[in-house]
């Protein structure tokens, strides 16, 4: 059976398990009614099942490609983008008054779940449009967002992030690119960038890059950049394509995975920029891209683990050896784990979106910290199931697994590199341990504390809950200890023990999502069954990850590099 | 840097942890002296550091095909292979009556996990080749042996698995093919087989395919089936390849990874076949080849882990971002953590060959209920920790770890099958707690029990290991606790815990060689540095194993089909 969007899903935890109800009732979010939640998700559900699922293997076998210096997408990726756009897909989210729904994250990102289920190589190129909106949004002057705006969130324009060169990955301060200025308030940008998804597109009538690069007497390190709007087509008087500007794609990447969408090398040679948020102010104005970015990035993993989820269960039903398999007992150990893990990174996420949403619309800072807290752990515990929900989707097809056709393996390629790109899952987890704790673990605690008065409600109002409720509560209890300690280590300790820690906060909160669900119910079923399976086989991982987290950086150190190699 | 053959850490793996010498104190192995062991280590890996490892890529870049039913080796191949043909290693552990060398498995398999880390994909054909020889040793009539067995140990021909039909994966009772008796003691093999690595090879003179059918009046199920030989060619008087069989190539398989190794789909049209081992046989026979290819697919994820291993610890050392990566607390805990699982799985696989070794040599019961209760181990760990490190190996290397120039995806695509084939790691479980308790858990307790008494004498002797010693005693057990516990239950609950109790008594063996390597030292130095790594961040993850395995397969049924479709 082809992919089907899990739009009951997405009402059932917009319902029940994070309440979209107190973002719709904020002046800013008015109109996110519950019938426009049902019709947003509907129309484009149907839109993942129909035009975009179809799709996805056409990316994976024709990759797209450089001709001449034309970039030729993946077949059909014209008319599926065009669906997007059409829909209103990539502006669900972006301000009305350039043409936006206004609608909020937690919408759009139960939209970008679906469409990554679908077809993720497409669905990337959306994505970071979206990320680019917001920077602009943010930063831009009015001039460059009446002038662009309107054209992205519409879908005619795209929109890239230029920030990784040959010798700046992850350390974006090393950025070498430069950016002249021209006299006339405009920029000659020079520098080659890497890695930069969707760098070129036929899908829409301009791709506008967002450069990172520095000014000539900049200073060094990341204080000395800058961020620049630099087009394609740089916009005629009307605001039409117009000259191109002097920016290539040189290449273009062989990649595991995700071949549909074209990973370039770009050459910038002297190209025309107009300066985004001020000078010296371009890693402000790109974490705002990549703030959003990131959560978005988390839920292409959960798409695609859903995605790979229903293909497994799929062929769990359809396979017979003696039986069908689904009555296996570790196929069904399997597939339950999947579903439960799928949930509570799915529940995560959305938690993470209400929480921005709130905070825009209320501009209260526990809102924004509780956004903030969730980001890595949102971006990188979605991407890690999404690895291990298409790895177990291959086990389950047994060889059949490992041979293409299937399209179980291609989740497996595909998701690989989302736990790598908008900041690999380590510098999530330092985020979380670093910059989001530089409120001494404020915002961890009312969380925490959050989660363990739900469970003491649980506890008390359903006695066939309170052997679950009890775990969760002593999971959190055992997390806001290890966080106590956590906040009064040096830095080199917490990074040691950043992703156990990250893995072990995702665990607890997951099994505290599942409590909810379960409570939704007027008495145990499904959700109570699958609460269960998360609470009593997949939370206990969380003990084993706080103890790595607390081991701290001695220990690692105490083997020298000619050791590891040894 | 390319690939280098551990050389080193098999020594004092062989000396130190799993020690050699009892094996080469019995007569059988009398040859597997200290002298003997460092010359075939030191030459096998220098075979495949020269010749292996080059052609590594070859066989991705440019995957086996068929032209016109002529099978293409990838570039190169012929050459590899001639290598390890001539080395002598396809009858390393042969029998020396027809050729081999006759020495133990655990020296074997060291090679073989060598070769495994310098080209899985061709590797992939001696390795069957070395279960083809082991079933005809054991199960074919002098006349078969004399023939076929010269011919396979010097690497002149190959042998082949064939079991899976597309009606029958791990359901081998399932199978269909047909041996029609022709009267002169030969039989016509009609069916259809798939899955079947190396099917057809360019690199050797002649294919030899070992192939379940069954006779016409045959029982249902696995009780009615027969193992047949059936070669490319049927040798002539001389022993020669003579007349071309019925039998051919149908198609080869599109794959995620491992494009070097050819996986054909197989027809057999009235194919002239020997029984091998009698009437109604064929599994016993099919199981002795089984149970070495499971051990040896467990060395093929060692190997593979290996080589990620060394590709990353290489980048980390190289790559600059804010100094050397290797410096960042992550990167070392990744890496770290790698070399402590490489080092535990390649000792448990030792240990399980030593026990092979000493089952064969001495005949007693208690070294083969070792081996067998091993097996399953070394297969599930070996190949979890193929993937687990290649997967992290892709993550230390960021954004290039996707591009498939730098090789790193290439093991995290290859190494995958090893996860599937041979009986998927979920059968190896069940195969642990099922047919490997049948005798009350008494192997696994005699084991454990050695595990307690070195964790005791550990603690004694060196107070700087006490703190681990009095972890692994304790984690060994509760793993007894939970086995006792095991073999009490019903086949459906043993099963529903079954892969996450493998990996719990994996990990604390694992722990227990650590401890064995650390005490190796005459003061704490980096074993023991290694082993405190892998004792307080690796170890404690048994514990929600062992809860996982505990939970029965009550609640997994409490979700339906429809809960799951849901």
């Amino acid at each position: 059976m082809p992919y089907r969007s899990p739009v009951g899903e997405f009402r059932f935890i917009l319902d029940q398990v994070v309440p979209l109800a107190p973002v719709a009732a904020t002046e800013r979010f008015a109109e996110a009614t519950g019938e426009t939640v049902d019709a947003i998700l509907t129309e484009a559900g149907r839109m993942c099942d129909e035009v975009l699922a179809p799709l996805q293997r056409n990316g994976d076998l024709h990759p797209a490609r450089l001709e001449n210096g034309v970039l030729r997408s993946s077949p059909g990726f014209a008319e599926g983008y065009a669906a997007i756009a059409e829909g209103g897909w990539v502006g669900l989210a972006a301000p009305q008054e350039f043409g936006g729904m206004g609608l909020p994250q937690a919408l759009n990102m139960a939209v970008n779940d679906m469409m990554s289920g679908a077809c993720l190589a497409l669905q990337l190129n959306p994505l970071l449009t979206q990320g680019q909106i917001e920077a602009l949004e943010h930063h831009a002057s009015d001039e460059l967002k009446a002038l662009y705006l309107p054209k992205l969130i519409s879908g005619e324009w795209s929109g890239t992030m230029n920030l990784t060169e040959p010798q700046a990955g992850s350390d974006v301060g090393a950025v070498r690119s430069k950016a002249d200025p021209n006299g006339d308030g405009t920029y000659a940008i020079t520098g080659q960038k890497i890695f930069i998804s969707w760098g070129d597109s036929d899908v829409t009538a301009n791709v506008c890059h967002l450069v990172l690069a520095r000014l000539p007497d900049a200073a060094p390190g990341t204080r000395g950049i800058s961020l620049f709007m630099v087009p394609k087509y740089i916009p005629d008087a009307d605001g039409a394509p117009g000259a191109r500007n002097s920016l290539k794609v040189v290449s273009l990447e062989h990649k595991m995975g995700l071949h549909g969408s074209p990973t370039c090398v770009m050459a910038f040679e002297g190209a025309t920029g107009w300066m985004v948020g001020g000078e010296a102010k371009g890693m402000a104005a790109m974490f705002t891209m990549m703030n959003n970015a990131r959560l978005a990035v988390g839920v292409q993993g959960i798409g695609v683990a859903e995605a790979a989820y229903q293909k497994a269960l799929d062929y769990a039903l359809d396979r017979k050896q003696m039986g069908a398999i689904i009555e296996h007992a570790d196929v069904r150990r399997m597939l339950a784990g999947m579903k439960a893990d799928i949930f509570a990174a799915r529940s995560i996420a959305l938690a993470c979106a209400v929480a921005l949403d709130m905070g825009r619309a209320t501009g209260e800072p526990e809102w924004q910290a509780r956004a903030a807290l969730l980001t890595p752990i949102a971006k990188a515990f979605g991407t890690d199931v999404g690895m291990a929900v298409s790895e177990t989707g291959v086990q389950i097809h047994g060889g059949m697994g490992f041979v293409e056709e299937t399209g179980a393996a291609q989740f497996y390629r595909d998701v690989r590199v989302t736990a790598i790109y908008e900041g690999t899952n380590g510098i999530q987890a330092m985020d979380l341990v670093g910059r989001k704790m530089m409120d001494g673990g404020e915002a961890a605690f009312r969380l925490l504390q959050e989660v363990e008065d739900a469970a003491n409600m649980a506890r008390a109002a359903r006695p066939e809950l309170a052997d679950l409720a009890e775990q969760v509560w002593t999971a959190a209890e055992t997390l806001r200890e290890a966080t106590e300690w956590l906040v009064r280590q040096e830095v080199q300790d917490r990074f040691a023990g950043a992703v156990p820690y990250l893995r072990a906060f995702a665990r607890v909160l997951g099994a505290h999502f599942h409590l909810k669900a379960a409570l939704a119910e007027a008495e145990a079923g499904p959700r109570a069954a699958l609460a269960r399976i998360y609470v009593t086989r997949l939370l206990p991982q969380f003990a084993a990850a706080l103890d790595e987290a607390r081991q701290g950086a001695e220990g690692l150190y105490a083997l020298s590099a000619e050791d590891l190699a040894a």
